[in-house]
């Protein structure tokens, strides 16, 4: 016989039971985590503890969690399921319909997946990054009780790394104050906080062709129009097409890598610089450059860079320590010229200041007298690497394929034959457990169809017979095509 | 006699030697620095090493630089200088001219000035944040080996502290998968990226009045019409008023801050935020939801949030760690509903991702346990903070002065006699070595000139003597004008 008066309680409890079961199965509790204790959830949901208890209960005869001693309740491991080899994925890239955004995407996430030979995501390859000092560095720095960490940070970042930024950048031929600098959460920020201290949604701004995806990226999200301008795989963007276009379109800024360009590898001549500068300053329009790659030189000296030249504060100088120090720190920094109120008003608006830990850790290692070492021990490394990995490419890749050979930063840009489509290629790649970069994603007008960007951080002996088996997926599809 | 051809070799070394001394002038290298070497120099500007040596000597000579056996050159510490103590800034506040942006920037620059007795900025105070423990955990961390340091980061932030967000939100009545959650730089980020994903330059955005200056920071910068609501110091955003001005005028968003509002404190009741929910989902309206103080609360159980009753996925959830964990950490957290592949689209445009070791660090410190007691202690702190300098205001300012009593978070919010410009008092109070937030700041509209918003977390008996002298210096105004 049912008790009426006991209705209520009774699906209060299996009501609550039913949502913990709904939160383990969308994984907000995982197995293994502590659930709230039975006081915590009873005075929450100002149920009484009896019903919360019931409703544990109710979870333990169900064997959703069990209870430990002394300790609370736990979402049960459960010891039967299978535990299948995680998958590669397999996302079906239809070329028609791919954005930049979601190709983008798609390229980041292979970068996290440890089971891909990493040709894709221009990232450093981790031996060649000082982890260990750096975070030992940071480490010690978090044991320190003198650290200001009762305010959020000024939005231009810490002074010991503007310090030491502006000191760096005399190599680049820079004459830098420390005031000049503002630190920002990687290289991205700082591009993206310039173009938006510049232009205005509809602006027209000349960039390279082609040009790396994570600026066409922001140049869409922030609604801006843009003009490839041609660009040289040995002396950069064409300063005549550049002038052509000036002339002809109503140009607000110009984007460009001018050191170790990205996919290019191309370089600017100095006297291609001075000449930029000057074409700039004629006409008052802003150039954001990205530096990223400058201290990544073959041979001779340092490049300079066309800030070095500009005396009217047009160029917004953008770098990060992500290429050579650590990606994940997320630290970067720009010099806006001109411009810096309206940056410094961005990044406050946008974040109020970059993580304060990560810079001092960075500022730290660049006044240790390590840095420039560490720089010649990968500058070495990445010479030798691309070097290898461009000979291996023509060796592997069919006949007609061409091939940069950069003096500089770690990527390769690789024209294949014209009917091999590179979005059909890392499908098939992929599934080889192989990840690169289609070309379609460096323009916005689909200008790179049979073109791919390789990685060359992780080349070794290792990897060789990756690109082997790559090159027969390349001759397979100028076969087959 | 002239030997004209030591001339130009002459020239040379002295133009260097001009140009590290105005390098050191700049600050870019200061007392105590190691300058390149001789070598270096000589390579980077394909000078010889006698002509580098030659400037190096130069520098000795004028008592700039000096040698260091078997180590190289370094800036003089000059001894002499006299050591002033460091100046009380004293920007001079003019209020036809200071903009929102200017003040929140003396705000903030004020926040690091130790000198200062802080009534200014909302910083926790900083007895009340866990830093040792967390930074202890970042230490930890910092040390592994088996940390993911090669890539950048996924733009959505780690599993780890999204599945801790969403076991966190479970307290505010939301059910959310970790999927759903996109980790930031803090809650600006949040709410700037949260944004951008909902409208367009020229839109108009629903706020509360008054407002956190943060916010009109960011609506400033994207180019957004404000139109601002009444809202009630203890129940929120009039909805009554919202319903008449989404009937009027093309409101495209609403933002509020709907558990202890800064800087009302307000907080909105259960019914009226069902009730909101119900109103934008009939309109198809998304809200900006800032709950960044909600686990702030004196009395009672958590106060949920508009996200719990919002099924159409318009409501997009901010807020972050920076008032009870650490501000310096920048890591905050957006659940945008059904904006979330917008969110993620511009976060990755913006700066990828967020650094990764303090989210780490974040997340092991929400899983440690210790989380809660934290919150408690410092609800606990801070009810008898905020509770003890709301009367102290009432005893030490003129007649007439009236001020919240919040139940949650740390600020105050004075309304003072109507002849008091709450910028002249602040120019005052820091020439009193007090900073506050004027009014001003609080409105696009100039609306509150006789208010300032007090942090309430550093109150102590030790700081009852300068709220005293504030007091009187408002005494002073409201006579004299």
């Amino acid at each position: 016989m049912v008790d009426v008066n006991t209705l209520p309680r009774t699906s209060l409890y299996e009501q609550l039971a039913d949502e913990i079961a709904r939160q383990v199965r969308m994984g907000i509790f995982r197995p293994g985590d502590r659930l709230p204790s039975v006081r915590q959830i009873s005075s929450q949901r100002e149920l009484s503890i009896t019903t919360v208890l019931q409703a544990y209960h109710l979870l333990e005869d169900r064997g959703i969690i069990e209870a430990r001693p002394q300790s609370g309740y736990y979402v049960r491991c459960q010891t039967h399921r299978s535990t299948p080899d995680p998958e590669i994925s397999t996302p079906s890239p239809d070329p028609a319909q791919v954005t930049v955004h979601d190709l983008a995407m798609m390229v980041l996430r292979d970068a996290s997946n440890p089971q891909l030979v990493q040709f894709g995501a221009a990232i450093p390859d981790p031996d060649l990054l000082p982890t260990k000092r750096l975070n030992q560095i940071l480490a010690n720095l978090a044991r320190r009780d003198d650290l200001p960490q009762n305010y959020f940070g000024l939005p231009e970042g810490h002074e010991d790394l503007r310090i030491q930024v502006a000191q760096r950048a005399v190599s680049a031929g820079c004459t830098l104050s420390p005031d000049e600098i503002v630190i920002t959460s990687g290289a991205m920020e700082a591009i993206s906080l310039s173009l938006r201290a510049v232009c205005k949604p509809g602006d027209l701004v000349a960039i390279e062709s082609p040009t790396y995806f994570g600026v066409l990226q922001t140049l869409e999200v922030q609604g801006l129009q843009v003009l490839e301008i041609p660009t040289h795989h040995q002396t950069g963007m064409s300063l005549e097409a550049l002038r052509f276009a000036l002339d002809n379109h109503p140009i607000r800024a110009v984007m460009a890598v001018t050191n170790f360009n990205n996919p290019l590898g191309s370089c600017m001549p100095d006297e291609h610089k001075q000449e930029l500068a000057a074409l700039l300053a004629g006409r008052e329009i802003p150039l954001i450059e990205d530096d990223i790659n400058g201290d990544l030189y073959f041979n001779g000296a340092r490049p300079s860079v066309v800030k070095a030249y500009d005396d009217q504060g047009l160029v917004l100088l953008c770098s990060s320590f992500s290429k050579d120090l650590s990606p994940s720190y997320r630290v970067g920094w720009v010099a806006p010229g001109r411009f810096k109120n309206q940056v410094l008003r961005l990044k406050m608006a946008t974040n109020i200041g970059t993580a304060m830990l990560p810079q001092l850790a960075i500022a730290r290692f660049l006044s240790s007298g390590h840095y420039d070492h560490h720089l010649r021990k990968i500058r070495r490394a990445y010479a030798q690497k691309v070097t290898a990995m461009s000979q291996a490419v023509l060796e592997a890749f069919p006949e007609g394929t061409r091939v940069t050979s950069p003096l500089g930063g770690f990527v390769l840009w690789v024209q294949m034959p014209e009917q091999v489509d590179s979005l059909v290629l890392y499908k098939m790649a992929l599934k080889a457990g192989i990840t690169l970069v289609p070309g379609y994603i460096f323009s916005p007008n689909d200008r790179y169809r049979n073109f791919i960007r390789l990685n060359a951080a992780y080349w070794s002996p290792k990897n060789e017979r990756a690109l082997l088996r790559l090159g027969g997926l390349v001759a397979r599809l100028a076969e087959t095509a």
